[in-house]
């Protein structure tokens, strides 16, 4: 245990040294956010989108981040010709499927997405992770008998790890993170972090900055959720009364002054068996 | 009178109890604010543009928020699809016209989309009001006399209600809201509401929110402009001398702090006759 | 010096009586700030993409800013018509030519928007205008020589002003300003300014605001960036050590408070030889 948050702290330490490019293909709803995020943990975000561009964007970028939250035609091609191009160049790639499971066109992209490229981490809530670990409605037998399970987030996350060999973490009121085998559970956090939008979205582009400096994509994913919990901690202490606006701008505050000290402090990080 | 703001606050707690799924059809200016005042507010966003899913998302969802403040072909496509799914579903759709009147695509985008949508609530300043007002330039008599009269709020939100069968909602100094028959003035607000960006956009993103828990579309209107003037009284209160930047926050801050004393202390609500 | 520092805040002065519109073609990522800034410094802004408006749009605007951060066709081909429009009727276009030199889109864009509109102000980081010194990698003698001296600013801004007959201004530690003959240095900013996204942007949106007024676009030029980077040394005093969130919303609240007293206190320009 101390190992893992230990590791957490040198992967924060590692960002703010190594600067990795972070390359965000991503909604515009949450964008900004998303970019003042990953230059507050200490990474450099570069955003674009466009077919003709992608490839050589990623292949200067330390990891890709490809986030469904307002999906068009134009950018779910750019989402898979810069996944492919990371998967050739072994540049990690983080999926945020936002919104799976609630129209065809989600349900399809994640499909597509899933199928065509080789994705090192997935980061959604509970509904999200739960669709992707049932779309195959036809699929009988363990699968089902897990996803039906609603609550049951080591199970779900488990299987969705073990079918697409990676890792994967759903964050809600007790965070999971699983790469099939160790579970991880984050217990930091703020209920006040659902009124703010984007938070979701920030959470997948940390986890992106943290793959961005080691192969070690489980680690990288704990200390990403467990960076932006606590940050909404921080967040609540001190503006948590003021408002959401206030609040909102207090989660970016607290990643940027986000140290080891901080995290071994409030870090609330178990291993767990399933 | 009395009545109207006591309905008005009813529905701000139900917005709260029931925290309606508000479908936006927006542009990519002031998205995030509209959906931070959105959940602030006590409800849920979801932003989705694409014509391949606006069928779905706009059927899972309580009302739908069409602005038209970054106009393209690819979205004028996916508001009218919206639309039309809408009306089927009786889903009240807000209509905010943005630059109406400044470009023949914005003229033309809020023609068709009048033309083949039924829209339930039309929010506006007065320039893009009278707009639409007497957009048929070959129209004469009562509309153009009216739409003359320039600073005749109430005669061009009655002329406009009339013509569509919607609620009108024209924000200025004085808000005018009016279903054609009851008027109601609105002297909330603060003036530096106009030096942040997306006040307008938040609040029509606020009308598809009271608009999401009743089917009393003139009521909903009054309190969702209400509730954004109030907020910029307060957000000026407590930030306005900060500058513009605090003062945006603290418009966020309000309204996620907005309850019915605050609502019935401050609201300046009154019906007048025409 | 005292000439052309008292002419900024004569500019500055100006902004807030005539309140210009500035066309802005530019990325989701920061927009929201750069319409805020526009607004915050005494601007209004209009953010129009769509190639059946931007002739329109450019047509009532004073200035038109066209930002390359999150480029595609659609908007590419905007870009071109509203500058080709906006050089006709002599109001002044500025381009920010973000991440020139990181993909061959971004390229070939840059290319082609300076081979057909007529630039009036170039704004970038030294990386970018660079790239733009050497882009025609062919070439040999004067000017591949000195884009080699890559911290030689000066002659890259002398070197890029000449070709394009335009003003040039390259922010970083030390901001220069050329016409091609007239050399400006500003010494204002802070170095936090790096870890927020779209100061650069916003950098440029206010150049759009000055040039907005005035046909002196080398003095609009030097006053916008003036402008931030006293914003910026303001926004670190105030809210700095709280962090990046709230350093940001600072910076907004400077330049809606920025006056020529406050301007004439800090600003740091001076005219160099070259």
């Amino acid at each position: 245990m101390n190992y893992l948050i230990n590791a957490c702290t040198g992967l924060l330490y590692e960002i703010r040294e190594k600067n990795p490019l972070i390359h965000n293909i991503t909604n515009y709803v949450t964008v900004n956010d998303c970019a003042n995020a990953v230059l507050a943990i200490g990474a450099s975000p570069i955003m674009a989108d466009d077919n003709a561009e992608v490839e050589e964007i990623v292949s200067i970028s330390s990891a890709l981040v490809i986030n469904m939250g307002t999906l068009n035609k134009r950018t779910i091609a750019s989402m898979i010709i810069a996944g492919k191009k990371a998967n050739e160049l072994n540049i990690p790639v983080v999926l945020d499927p936002v919104g799976a499971g609630a129209s065809t066109l989600r349900n399809k992209t994640v499909q597509e997405i899933l199928s065509q490229v080789k994705i090192d981490v997935i980061r959604g809530n509970l509904s999200e992770i739960s669709f992707i670990a049932g779309f195959k409605s036809s699929t009988k037998g363990v699968d089902t008998a897990i996803v039906d399970e609603k609550n049951d987030s080591a199970g779900i996350a488990k299987l969705v790890s073990n079918r697409y060999s990676c890792v994967v973490g759903i964050t809600g009121k007790v965070d999971i993170i699983s790469d099939g085998i160790r579970f991880a559970k984050v217990a930091n956090g703020h209920k006040l972090l659902s009124k703010v939008t984007g938070t979701g979205c920030m959470t997948s582009a940390l986890v992106g900055s943290f793959c961005g400096v080691t192969k070690d994509y489980y680690t990288a994913t704990v200390a990403a959720i467990a960076t932006m919990g606590i940050s909404g901690e921080i967040a609540f202490e001190k503006a948590g009364v003021m408002g959401t606006g206030s609040f909102r701008i207090n989660i970016i505050d607290a990643l940027s002054n986000m140290n080891n000290t901080i995290f071994l402090e409030r870090g609330k990080i178990n291993e767990t068996k399933y």
